[in-house]
């Protein structure tokens, strides 16, 4: 059964008052597929009827799978007594998701009707820079004391478990609560229970943890590289702050390559998913590097008016321009999208650039000679059919052009995502709108070169 | 420390035969650093020594952990004993990843010094389709009948943690092997010893499973959704067969991202690493994309050559003719990016596109104008610096034609990846290619359509 029948399921039981049946159904429904289905719900006021109808124990985790906007709607429709409730049953690092989107008025009612701990710890939270490991960060840990004992541990998760995040990945600290050790649930269980913590955590070099203001995409990197499960946080006198568990860090995962497909096209970010986002934002998004691109193109409409004279003169000259320069911009684009995604994964450094641009150049000589070769059939052929009056230097400027441009087109690919690296720039930001305007130009450039070398009027 | 320096260390101390302190260091360290200095060490012998130096706990773990020709290298030095004792402590899943990329030889001597039991398991395994949950998951899970209580259950947990590759959530069957619940750690722990398993287990409607032969992506798009730390597989008649644990969904996402990256850049996708790829696939999986787009540029050339006349008479009107065209392919390409995106993500359905279209409709106008205006202003700019001689009528002819181009390419951008999902191809290999081609060819079209309209030679 999909989302959309259970939606219209839960509407029909709604219009007729059945709301014990309809409890039932709902304690029997995973939490995301009953967030779905409040999204899913057409009518405001049904959406808060669903939520008040959730059990206590699922209200908190249903509400922090909602869009902002049905977040919104239910804050705005519940009483005070019931918000408070709810920011104490949520976890910190959904809170402030939650408070991060909606409008400042809800934000102000949400803070004033939560406790003063809570709220100081959120102001925190909304205060790490965006993106850092400390805004995506939640305080519901398991940490115990290196003293502890196996089973002192074990009594400690029995007792606090429902209110963690994660379990599996126990912290371990010293006296002045700084990060010392880490010990998996499944490390525990196997050991003996007298044993103390501090002989069987993994400490030193094997302990791995980050900064509140270390990148989220650095915190990604460590859990991919070491199959974490989750990530400690510590404070710069490495005191433990927090965690980010899996399923956070699979998000994060999903939304660096989202931004970084998006810059690849040319786009600027953006947080919110396509059919939320309004005309004007997306309009905004694009227009910039349109408007970029289309300026720079000065430079290749002056090539070509700087040319006008000999393109007018030699038929089947101007024929082959965009053909050179797409081939030369896909060729300069395959290379670069390589080594964006070589050097965001970390299988490339900088270190192996002379590797990288030997390798290209070999690579360029292949494609560029059959494409070279490939066209001269290709242009005679057509020639054969058509009976155009094309003449056979013309071909050879092209197919020389064309095999010039691929080899120019690979080692600037190569070069520019590896240069921005180096200026500490964004490999996927710079490449793309750079290498298609050089591209363009340079395949100009060498076209008329070879052009003006062969062919006479 | 980085890695680079401790390889450094170790080859260091193997060179002055300081093997106890060796081992020593090796037990300190993480066993995926430990498979990076192995793989970073120069000499073959040496890697060999490192790894026979790792205690028997930790060496299938670090060998899991090597790319596939250190693997190699280590197998061919070992002892069939040796071998046999490192298959049984690898986890199935592991084995086969490291059998599908060494040679047959390597394989049948591999296959020759394991127990029937798992070479059969293996085998099995190597014959489920690339890519389908049964070729990536591992048997190697906690289950247990859901008549069992829960002292029983963690009493087995405990005896068996070691051997499991999760243990953090546990499957439940019937009495014919059926999957029937999930119970994750944490809610064992926190219940009662004496409550039975099928009383607490996630059943029903909140049990969520795949199929041995789906893809690997759906498991992928399960796992995100539902914030799962793993997946059951099960075979037709519902029988649980296996596990795909949250560290190989992350490798699944990484990798099926990196597919969509390269399939946009008009490459075909390549499993291996661009540092590892010899110069002769890299040629081969960019040659067939550039061959055909240059093919398919016979269009735009015809086009251009059928007005090869006007262009020569009308000064001015070659030169805008790249412009033209980028500025049509990058606002396309920003349309379909997104759009290709939404769709993987499971943001955007099929539905949706009456409501995508209409968007892409203003947004188009909107960048259109702009673009157009911002167009006029430039050449008019340009036509007082360089006092060329292109006369107002074609400023207008371009800036028409930019408008028009932008619109129909962002029809074209949203349009194609929607096609190619319905009609159950692959967005992203479709889109890229057949994108610039169709907007190549239609930003000519409309440009000289204004032209004859407009222009009078």
């Amino acid at each position: 059964m999909d989302n959309k029948a259970i939606t219209e399921i839960i509407e029909k039981m709604l219009a007729n008052n059945k709301f014990s049946a309809l409890k039932e159904l709902l304690t029997e429904m995973n939490v995301v597929d009953i967030a779905q289905a409040i999204e899913e719900t057409e009518l405001p006021e049904n959406q808060v009827r669903i939520f008040r109808l959730l059990s206590k124990d699922y209200s908190a985790q249903v509400f922090s799978y909602l869009d902002s906007d049905s977040q919104g709607a239910i804050v705005e429709a519940i009483t005070n007594t019931e918000l408070k409730f709810l920011m104490e049953d949520m976890f910190v690092d959904d809170a402030v998701d939650f408070l991060e989107e909606v409008p400042a008025n809800i934000v102000t009612r949400v803070l004033a009707h939560t406790n003063p701990e809570t709220r100081n710890l959120i102001n925190r939270f909304l205060n790490y820079p965006e993106n850092s490991a400390g805004s995506i960060m939640t305080i519901e840990m398991v940490s115990f004391p290196e003293t502890y004992t196996v089973d002192m541990a074990i009594a400690e998760i029995r007792r606090t478990a429902l209110d963690k995040e994660t379990i599996y990945t126990c912290y371990c600290t010293d006296s002045q609560r700084k990060l010392v050790g880490s010990v998996p649930l499944r490390r525990l269980i196997v050991s003996p229970g007298e044993s103390e913590i501090r002989d069987i955590m993994y400490d030193d070099d094997q302990l791995l943890f980050v900064n509140t203001l270390d990148d989220q995409e650095s915190v990604a990197a460590l859990a991919r590289k070491y199959d974490l499960l989750s990530v400690p946080v510590v404070d710069n006198e490495q005191r433990l702050v927090g965690i980010i568990t899996i399923d956070d860090i699979v998000d994060v995962i999903e939304d660096e390559n989202t931004e970084d497909f998006e810059k690849m096209a040319l786009l600027l970010p953006s947080e919110d998913q396509y059919l939320k986002t309004g005309v004007l934002t997306l309009t905004k998004n694009r227009i910039i590097w349109l408007l970029v691109l289309m300026v720079s193109a000065t430079f290749t409409g002056q090539i070509i008016e700087g040319f006008e004279d000999k393109l007018s003169a030699i038929a089947g000259l101007t024929a082959s321009i965009p053909m050179l320069m797409d081939t030369g911009g896909n060729s300069g684009n395959q290379v670069s999208t390589l080594i964006i995604r070589g050097l965001a994964l970390g299988d490339i450094t900088i270190k192996d650039y002379f590797k990288v641009l030997w390798k290209e150049i070999r690579v360029a000589f292949l494609c560029g000679i059959t494409l070279a070769a490939v066209n001269f059939v290709r242009m005679y052929i057509l020639r054969m059919i058509t009976g155009s009056q094309t003449e056979t230097p013309v071909f050879i400027v092209v197919c020389l052009s064309m095999l010039c441009a691929v080899i120019v087109a690979k080692m600037i690919g190569a070069s520019l995502p590896m240069l921005a690296k180096l200026l500490k720039l964004d490999p996927a930001l710079m490449a793309g709108p750079m290498i298609t305007t050089i591209v363009d130009a340079l395949s100009l450039l060498i076209y008329f070169g070879f052009a003006s070398l062969i062919l006479t009027v």
